[in-house]
């Protein structure tokens, strides 16, 4: 069992890593090293597209790791067929023992747990699993499914509306709700539209901060149109402020099989209505952030387009949190995992 | 200044007025006695079509009234050209002060306020004034208009859908949230709906308890259908559980004129979306209320049909409360009160 001292260090990994934010394609991980008296020697958090969380920890801590244990939030990477660079650095270093939250969905067949296990060190993994879970929730999802994990952003009007009838459709909601939306493209690794709101917003598709400046380019998650449109190039979203992929079809699974190839592991799909009913019909929507203004509009554009018949067609939606933010309500919740029966 | 033995027995004076609920056509109030030692000897609270507060209160406090101290929630009314029965009994019962939260709205030129000064009483208003006006808000809005206060309620999916495309929409949000309504409906005079919502639902329009059962007939609100179109007589709209109205125009002024002179104060519309979209264009609805179901539908008919053709016709809402009631999300506000420059 994992000591008092241990958990406040597993506490402490998961904050760090959370403060590390997206490190997408790779899971975030945060790590504590401690000596042979359990005092805190090292810490470290994965850097996107850097060095690994433990190799940091282990870095800052040098010899006091000898004898001493790691306190990692996700299960270490076995690289098929040999040993990965994490799990080696840290027999290496001399630790007896290793704690870890989270085990690694590559692995059923036993992965950097067991390595460690095979070089003598005592493991113990499942440790504030729950709480280090929401981090890595879509990179598990992908790893686990083979494609991306799906969030469709939308937003409305208390009337559903997502433009006017013209089309215009800036700005429905608030600047707050605009710099939150701002937030969690930033734990994605793709930023999705139709041809038909590209051509209608021409929207940057980029993350940006407070100041409205742009993240650096290799920071930027992928940009992508899907369509068979084309979209002509002096759209903003062939500027040089991040990557664009063309994906030119209508097939939902296609497009996930082409962000697949392309390494993506958590898709934003920002809409429009066309582009989102076609993802909604595939059932391929796996979170739904909803910003409803405080307004109506009394005629417009939806903000899905499916194909309903009658009530039998209604899709439940599991609400797992309800807050305002700014003028505006957010809503997000989780497509098909409410109990329908309680309300016929 | 009232004392502090006179807040204390308008708290209550409130509270039992608030117990009473609605009283409408008229206001609801309650009212507290005080012997001339500041000891409470009465209490009361009008009794919807039956006694007034003041008449209960002063009944129960009988002699010990005589010298002692009225504390009432509202301004005792004076009919017009003379004294109005509850001005009279506190005048004859010796009271020697009365202590008002709100004063009359009818009563501009002075009213029972001053014909209790007249008859040597020592007055003093606008006591607690912001903990009693909740109560009557639809009331007061009423007489200062001239017309009823007008609360919309819509039930509808995330993306504001009502009903499918074949017309069905039972039920879109849950159970708890239909007696929530139920609640709400129990608090106005009149139940709106148009010619298409009621020969699409059958409707009964009526307030039921917790188990189904409909409330008295006298206490049921007046039911409205309004439209041109002929209600065939088997329809639920007309059973001997309410009375009915039919009020054949298609002009939201029209129909709050003849709602006004059947003396009502607070009309609930409950739709459909054009009768809803009629009022709101007219810019006569006080009040939303917007029941939004978890889930999704992608295509149906609109909680509202207007006539919107850009952004700029977007008309803004203050929420005034958000709140989940079962499943559901209830989202309360007033439209045209919130500053649309924010979102711009
Ligand atoms: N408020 C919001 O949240 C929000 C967000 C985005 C857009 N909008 C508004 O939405 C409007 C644009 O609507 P839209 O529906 O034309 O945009 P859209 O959904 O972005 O684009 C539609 C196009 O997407 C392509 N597409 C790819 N897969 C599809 C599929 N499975 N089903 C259908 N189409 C698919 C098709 O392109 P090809 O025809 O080129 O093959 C289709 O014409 C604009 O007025 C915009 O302002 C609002
Ligand atoms: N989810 C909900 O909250 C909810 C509530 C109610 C209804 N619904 C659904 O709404 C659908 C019925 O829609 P609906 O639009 O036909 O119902 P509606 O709005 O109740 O009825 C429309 C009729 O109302 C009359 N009307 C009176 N004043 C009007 C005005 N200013 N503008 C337009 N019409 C006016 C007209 O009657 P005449 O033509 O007879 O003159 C018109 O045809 C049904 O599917 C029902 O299930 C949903």
């Amino acid at each position: 069992m994992a000591s008092e001292i241990e958990l406040v260090a597993m506490r402490r990994a998961i904050d760090v890593a959370r403060e590390r934010g997206n490190c997408l394609p790779n899971p975030t991980v945060g790590c504590v090293v401690l000596d042979a008296d359990g005092r805190e020697v090292g810490i470290g958090a994965t850097v996107r597209k850097g060095a690994h969380a433990e190799i940091e920890a282990l870095a800052a801590a040098g010899e006091r790791a000898k004898g001493g244990t790691a306190v990692v939030t996700l299960e270490p990477c076995r690289h098929i067929g040999n040993t990965g660079p994490c799990t080696e650095a840290l027999i290496a270093a001399g630790v007896t023992r290793v704690v870890i939250a989270e085990t690694d969905p590559h692995s059923e067949a036993g992965g950097g747990a067991e390595v460690l296990r095979a070089a003598g060190i005592e493991v113990e993994t499942g440790v504030l699993a729950d709480e280090a879970e929401p981090h890595n929730r879509a990179w598990r999802f992908a790893v686990v499914h083979g494609r991306p994990f799906v969030t469709w952003k939308y937003a409305a009007t208390m009337d559903g509306l997502s433009a006017a009838p013209d089309g215009s459709s800036k700005w429905i909601t608030g600047p707050d709700a605009r710099r939150d939306v701002q937030t969690f493209r930033a734990q994605c690794d793709a930023i999705v539209a139709g041809t038909g709101a590209v051509l209608a917003d021409d929207p940057r598709l980029t993350v940006r901060d407070a100041e409205d400046l742009p993240l650096p380019y290799d920071l930027q998650p992928l940009r992508v149109v899907v369509g068979e449109t084309r979209i002509p190039n002096y759209y903003r979203v062939f500027d040089r402020v991040a990557p664009t992929l063309l994906i030119q079809s209508r097939e939902p699974e296609e497009v996930l099989d082409k962000l697949t190839e392309n390494g993506i592991k958590h898709a934003w799909l920002e809409g429009g209505p066309r582009l989102a009913g076609g993802f909604w019909k595939a059932g391929l929507i796996d979170r739904v952030i909803g910003y409803i203004a405080p307004s109506m509009l009394g005629s417009g554009r939806a903000a899905l387009e499916g194909e309903a018949a009658t009530l039998a067609d209604l899709r439940p939606i599991e609400i797992t949190d309800l807050s305002t933010v700014g003028h505006d309500i957010r809503i997000i919740g989780t497509p098909g995992a409410a109990p329908r029966e309680t309300y016929i």
